[in-house]
């Protein structure tokens, strides 16, 4: 069970705030007695892509923490006032600076225990050549038998990666799947 | 564009903070001089289901603001440690008493204005009889054409529900609908 508590003080008045299950509610949430306001905390979405060209997928090697010098694919946190598509399309962007062809969503993963939901669409690289952003040491693409499984940044990389060269050897189509990291 | 602030103060440190773009960066966050902490605002998940008896959907008359009064699929703000069917599960048992069988996830939506992700999953209703809660004026089943299509509470209820109808009448696969509420 998750339970990261964000608040210690009221971000509307500044005053302390304790944690304790409202009426009606069934959870601890972040309760101010000098405004009377209830702050909530939920699950953060990170949007990304697997994309690919012909039989090879792009990886980006991480220039940041966690997991610096780790593999991973684009991927970050979707922001107010854009769509997961739209979130995706960007980390794809300054993360690797590929163009690609955005296609429909490929895995949502609950990461239960830093509450996280993680969204991968797959996509179609429209060219080889990259430009990776200030967050990428290196962005290069890899053959199925090339790609680092033990240099992977994050479990829902693995599982996107594996999932996806899984639907293409057995020639499935690369239908939505859904799952839970503990 | 969503341009919500939520935070006037620094909940680590109770200071006011200052709404600026941080180095490395290009949109402006909550910043806190005084703990020299940066506080991130994200959307929000809200899961619900599309609960079916035969050719009748479950829809549930809301006893709470917003939309008092109005009709609703069962739905609500995923909570964290949950993933996103256990949240449509929760919800759907909360709200309407009802005991189902999740099926797979049937609609995605971006409602832009309000930095919200609604997702629904198609479920199968195991028993036509509910139990609502608190949160509920009434729980019902309806079919296609008594559908209160002008007292319905929000959008992508509307959407998920036109969705589904189509695919039925037209025999299409229920496939994952992704869209953007502007
Ligand atoms: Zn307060
Ligand atoms: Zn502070």
């Amino acid at each position: 069970m998750f339970t990261h508590r964000r608040f210690k003080f009221c971000p509307n008045c500044g005053a302390a705030v304790d944690y304790r299950v409202p009426a009606d509610d069934n959870r601890a949430r972040a309760t101010c007695d000098a405004c009377s306001s209830i702050h909530y905390e939920n699950p953060i979405n990170v949007v990304g892509t697997l994309p690919v060209w012909g039989e090879q997928v792009l990886l980006c090697r991480r220039a940041i923490e966690p997991r610096h010098g780790f593999w991973t694919l684009p991927a970050g946190f979707l922001e107010l006032g854009e769509s997961c598509a739209d979130g995706a399309l960007r980390e794809t962007d300054e993360e690797a600076g590929a163009q690609i062809e955005l296609q429909p969503l490929y895995t949502l993963m609950n990461v239960l225990r830093v509450g996280q939901i993680h969204l991968y669409y797959r996509a179609r690289l429209l060219s080889p050549t990259f430009n990776p952003g200030p967050e990428t040491l290196e962005a290069r693409l890899f053959h199925e038998h090339e790609v680092p499984w033990e240099e992977l940044a994050f479990r829902t990389v693995r599982e996107t990666l594996q999932r996806f060269f899984e639907d293409r050897r057995l020639g499935r189509p690369f239908e939505l799947y859904c799952a839970n990291i503990e």
